[in-house]
């Protein structure tokens, strides 16, 4: 048997979390031969509710998983992980500013970075979802000296899915059948979902779908998706998010598929013109556990202003969070 | 490419089928090769919410998610499928009897017995988890006489991974340790979690455990494990319901490991003196997508009350139901 790994999850109680561990200790993500430990953080008042819901994957019987710990403490929760998925975050309460509540998480994840830097393992995986996941990262970085900065990176890859699901149903093809999809910038409704380099099943994207339609239909349902999401259910994506986080990971650790590329949101080398440093969602291949921007590619004079407008909000939010930095 | 596999889920809109249906989608139940269609049934208030749902699955691109429907009528819903995951039924309300319960939830399992025998697979495999599990399964195979009630079963896989967990702890050993688990009976607090012919790591449990312990700790603690996490989650089980769920469904389609056997609530033959046509639960072993009740287990006294307790709820809930028989 494999020696296990360490896995540290934030947020364990929330709704992302719940559909997240189950799937990671039934082997779904590290393999059918891989033991796992799970290391779970939360805040003090969502313990007793952490409990039942360790209680149920002990309920499990999974042969793969080790044990659970938990913890309000990110020092004890962060100690020798391997991977570490940044799921908790503060939610905008009623009367907040959006500033505020990238203040209080940025708070958070500057603590949360720290512990990281002091306890987790160097070859760390860290994964940001928490919202506003991209400044949430940078903040994660900055705190984490000791860590390379290439072993962190926020989640797009739930924009990117529903890009190419929609693309695909607009299509009438299978989401196998469409690559090259590419969510740059921020997770937020900046974010400017790409399909100038899409390909379905090897033709040019823009060759099948009608410009307008792209450009008022596809990229803003993209953007709000979350948001529509909300309006329906009554709450927030849950399922999609974690199985997203799940994809990342996955892809982050066993490699892109030949031919293909996925969205990450990683620091910003300066590629495409982007600023230095920021966290910037970007096309990337994985291979051997390490991501690389795919460079060259040809960016037009709309996806440009798409490009500048989510840099542009990025910067806005680095000025809010520049003393943690 | 295989042909897809239609599988009906009800209640798709509940808690247990928001872990499941990801799941399912994801490829983890029936195997990375094998496209899935789901068609899903709720009742007409819950429609717009499973619009969300619908919506995550779509975000989430699986490639083997070839299609998804959605209906408030059991005759669409379960058109031609080879799996029905019966999970929706009408939760206890205020005031209301367990008879009650009982009476309404018939009601329900007997429309989709008869919509299953209209217009299912002959081949079907339905898994009820709608409680009470064990009636509602007698029911729908007393209303569906043209398939063959060895297609029906009701899970008690929940509490037979518990019964495993629980013993795996105990004895400081992993899941997979643990060998010859049985729940015997109801799906409710009178089933029998039964050890005396339970092998961790080839030792019989009985010599590694105090007999106190199993009485007085064990058999409880796994009946009333339901409402202990009630109590500490503020909401009943639901991702560790639909990981039991597809545990169950995948060990009836690809078979129990060798040397090993599960708890499956299925239409007794008489097998350990149990009226004939209740759905009780018992040792099973799996082949070739069939399943046969392990024979000659030597019952000792403890266990044979135990087993009579459970037939005698079962006897008193087949009373409450005889018109729908």
């Amino acid at each position: 048997m494999k020696t296990p790994v360490k896995i540290a999850v934030t947020g364990a109680a929330g709704q992302i979390s719940y559909s997240l561990l189950f799937r990671i200790a039934s082997g779904e993500l590290f393999g059918n031969d891989q033991p796992v430990i799970l290391q779970l953080l939360e805040i003090p008042q969502a313990l007793d509710n952490l409990q039942g819901i360790v209680m149920e994957l002990e309920d499990c019987a999974y042969p793969l998983l080790d044990s659970i710990s938990t913890s309000d403490e990110p020092n004890i929760a962060f100690q020798d992980v391997d991977y570490a998925f940044l799921i908790g975050a503060r939610p905008r309460g009623p009367g907040m500013q959006r500033s505020d509540l990238i203040g209080t998480n940025a708070q958070i994840f500057a603590e949360q970075g720290q512990a990281l830097n002091r306890v987790a393992h160097r070859n760390v995986k860290v994964l940001v979802c928490g919202n506003p996941a991209n400044s949430n990262c940078m903040v994660t970085i900055a705190n984490a000296p000791d860590i390379d900065p290439a072993n962190f990176s926020a989640m797009t890859r739930l924009d990117h899915n529903r890009a190419v699901g929609m693309l695909a149903r607009q299509c009438g093809v299978s989401a196998s059948d469409v690559k090259h999809i590419t969510v740059w910038g921020n997770h937020s409704n900046t974010q400017y979902p790409d399909l100038f380099h899409a390909k379905v099943k090897g033709q040019a994207a823009t060759r099948l779908i009608d410009e307008h339609w792209m450009s008022d239909t596809f990229v803003p349902t993209i953007q709000n998706r979350g948001a529509e999401i909300i309006k329906i259910r009554g709450l927030s994506s849950a399922a999609s998010a974690a199985n997203a986080a799940i994809d990342h990971m996955k892809t982050w650790k066993n490699g892109t598929p030949h031919g293909d590329w996925v969205s990450m949101a990683v620091p910003s080398d300066g590629s495409y013109g982007i600023t230095k440093g920021l966290v910037f969602s970007y096309p990337v291949t994985c291979q051997n556990g390490n991501y690389a921007i795919v460079q060259d590619l040809e960016i037009n004079k709309f996806s440009l202003e798409m490009l500048k407008t989510s840099e542009a909000e990025l910067l806005d939010e680095k000025k809010q969070v520049k003393n943690l930095l």
